[in-house]
């Protein structure tokens, strides 16, 4: 990642600065792009130097929900459909009321399978697919509950592409966007790209609280069979992450690679002109992203409780969880990394923390965020004069 | 109470003596059966040991909505249904709208009646069924609001089951599932008892908040005028649990009497067989717990403000309530005691404190659960080898 | 303000005096009514003290929400009704669906303007309403849904007003209630008024977080163009409250100069007599209060993610925020002021603090409503013998 500091964007990289003097060893990538142009690219640590990728976990949900956009835009899809519409096997024990914005808005109840789903089954999109269609949902429909969906939600978007594409959602978004960016934010990661891999460190408060593997937040991470890979099975989110073969399949919901200026990049060239990488107007119209970004729910969500709200795949900001404003579209992962693009500000960012620390470091991104805008205020108000 | 540990669950009798360990005087009953077998029962402090039995408060509302599901299962009782299909009478003021779930969930918003109702009334549930009969919802009906019913909800369940089976619900409890399980779990207990009856003692931190009787809350306690009975108005939820005239007639909501072992094998009888009592299969099919334990309605309750989930009268566990998982069934109570099935393991569990501490005492039960759980899903893995 | 201390609420006016005595310089006014009689009038501090006023802040909204409940007696206004009955041009972008009772419970979705609008648009009620009319509301409707509009919420009830009256809220009100009332309590205030007018001072604690102006908060304080009066913008809400300007225009969201006993005897005198100011009966029925009180909204507001509940314009009290019974109606204010009635006691009340302290503040004005209902109860209790 190249480093980039600008005047104006220099109290942000202090900032980074002064949470990595709080710990030894932290290491951590930022960067943010405003009116398209990079004012900010700075990582603290060794780890995630040079030109370190690492896993950014949930954070692929949000380049997912791109591709869902894109489709969108296309005309193949249309948030206000019943699900049915390009699922119709999905439409088992009532799910067939809900709306294709329902199910992508964490709705659909369909977290995960009771006991459990095999690796061949976590790792075979279609299979897995046809499972959750067969399902009911573990809540109430009509009632707009909704909880996060950590695992699945990448099944329901892959097959959905598949259904009106005949595509894999990975090969779409390498081919429409990653691809044409030229960026360094993969979802199915090449092998040669290995060797510029950072393992994701474990957190150093990962004792870790009892998870019932029936609970909600159990079965949204399949915690009964964990992530089983080539080893057997694996029981944490860092493990998981930094297994080859799961990133080499790129699960939509977890297995994007990335560093935090490709992340930032992807979404400034999403809403608008990014000249450095040659793209003149972003690949999402502004019809496009302001439908995709519009927030369909809102409330405590039945997984982790948390009051969240959620856009077409996309994460929204709440006062609880503020990263951005009204206009905002993104995601978080798992070890805290935070992408998003805000268009109110002309603004994007990305942040990439080496270990997974869970809430702390996810207060850190927020922070991060409220002083990215709070600069660009400043710099728009000087604009005024 | 029999004294059991066995060893896999020796660990949760260990931390049973470590919370006492803390607090001079502290008595707790706590009680595991797993697949049908009584694992653990352990006493800690004099107060509760012996044969000792005591008011289990909500735990009580638990029991009456087995009795709920045993109506259900002979095709008696359909939370789809509109209320008004049992009860013309309760479909005032719009509650026609109601289904039997949604009134079983606490969605109906009759907490009580503003300025409270005498003992006369408080104690005998037809007459007061025909008052919350008359009542608006205090909130707006079709958001799927939801309260506790602390009080009502027993005359809800009660006046149900006068309906379809013209007898009360008490004596269907004691014919169908008590006398069956010949257990001490009592709905109105005998005067036979009494000398086995253990005091509900007061908090230690019992000072008490102020208490609007006309809040929700309020209302839904009857604070008004109290628990009142022989000797005039009670004020505390102890003392209205000590009266023996109120737990002779044994209300559906707060009145029952039992041990912890008692509660925990009246759910391990619910769900599945329990050698030891006779019982070679559930009183509940599989299709009946899994119906009567469904969730209905998730979010920040009115009464109290916190976040719940409840099913067909059973209080279902959430990120911020965790006794169990998604196919758990039962219910806790003001004095934090806490009963419940928990299919998904093949587990049932029963705890009974002895002071009515609130809070503090709610979390004990909720990590002695989380441990219980633990421990079996350390047992199934030693089982796959 | 004169200084009533009946002897039972004297332990009111102690409570308040021990809150000064924490913090040098402290000022308050605190009033209440109880059965139509000020039972308490005391002003703690100089800055309040003699006959001073000062802006209230968001109390006015209850002020407001007065206004609302007379014209739905008159017949003229209906909350069930769709809001388009009475305002045609607000049915654009689904927001036809919408009831008047959705509008005004915060369900609109209108908070304000992305980018904010400029003074002239602000203070000018009728141009405001119009924009309003024409946007989209910022979350999905049909889902219950609610934010608070901190400050377009008085620009909805005030073209209300107009649309059916063909007046200003502001001029019914003063003709309807205040004006008859004869009280100090101002929506509009006469440049005569001006040496009675105290100074909103600044919080001790008031740093201030970061506010993203596109954001709901953000959007629903205009904080992007800031409230901008005669001297140009103004970004603190001390600093808008002191302009003469804005306290002569009175806008109906809060724009109120009052004291709390003027406050607390607008309220006294909505549901009934009050002899000293010879009304003879409450200027709003029983059955007008009841329905404008009626709760329309509950749960974890979108704005600023608190729980709240909401009537016709009115603020309603609930655990977090427990200032009455579920038949009390009132608001409080950005300074944390309060004001409310409650015919469940024949209560009423109003308190206004000098320095603008949000929570910690509100935190006052709630114990100080215990309080005073806590002394109800006492002398009913007396009564009763």
């Amino acid at each position: 990642m190249e480093s980039v500091i600008t005047p104006d964007f220099a109290p942000l990289a202090h900032a980074l600065e002064d949470r990595a003097a709080q710990e030894e060893g932290y290491s951590a990538q930022l960067a943010v792009y405003h009116r398209g142009e990079l004012v900010l690219s700075h990582t603290v640590g060794e780890h995630l130097g040079g030109d370190g990728l690492t896993c950014v976990f949930s954070c692929t949900k949000g380049l997912s929900a791109l591709v869902i956009a894109l489709l969108m835009q296309d005309g193949l899809l249309d948030p206000a459909e019943p699900i049915t519409t390009y699922w119709p096997e999905f439409g088992t024990h009532g799910k067939g009321q809900l709306t294709l914005g329902e199910v992508l808005s964490h709705q659909a109840g369909v977290l995960g399978v009771p006991g459990g789903v095999p690796s061949k089954i976590l790792l075979n999109s279609a299979e897995y697919a046809k499972i959750l269609a067969s399902m009911p949902s573990i809540w109430p429909l009509g009632q707009n509950i909704f909880g996060y969906h950590a695992i699945t939600m990448g099944i329901l978007m892959e097959e959905l592409v598949r259904r009106v594409t005949g595509r894999e959602l990975k090969d779409v978004y390498e081919e429409r966007i990653r691809g044409i960016l030229g960026v360094d934010a993969y979802i199915g990661q090449d092998a040669s790209l290995e060797s510029r891999y950072r393992q994701v460190l474990p957190g150093l408060n990962d004792a870790g609280a009892f998870f019932d593997p029936f609970s909600p937040a159990g079965l949204a991470v399949n915690s009964s069979s964990g992530f089983a890979f080539e080893n057997g099975p694996v029981y944490s989110w860092h493990e998981a992450a930094n297994s080859p073969m799961m990133r080499a399949i790129g699960p939509a919901s977890m297995g994007g690679v990335a560093d935090a200026q490709s992340l930032a990049a992807t979404y400034a060239a999403s809403f608008g002109p990014v000249p450095s990488l040659g793209i003149r107007q972003g690949f999402l119209s502004e019809d496009t992203w302001s439908r995709a970004s519009t927030e369909l729910v809102y409330g405590p969500e039945r997984t982790g409780g948390q009051i969240q709200a959620y856009a077409l795949g996309f994460m929204k900001p709440t006062a609880n969880n503020d990263f951005g404003s009204i206009f905002a579209y993104g995601h978080d992962g798992a070890n805290s990394s935070l992408a998003y693009a805000d268009p109110a500000y002309q603004l994007s960012f990305g942040f990439i923390p080496s270990r997974n620390e869970g809430q702390r470091e996810k207060s850190t991104g927020i922070q991060l965020s409220q002083l990215a805008r709070q600069i660009v205020i400043g710099t728009m108000m000087k604009a005024r004069g």
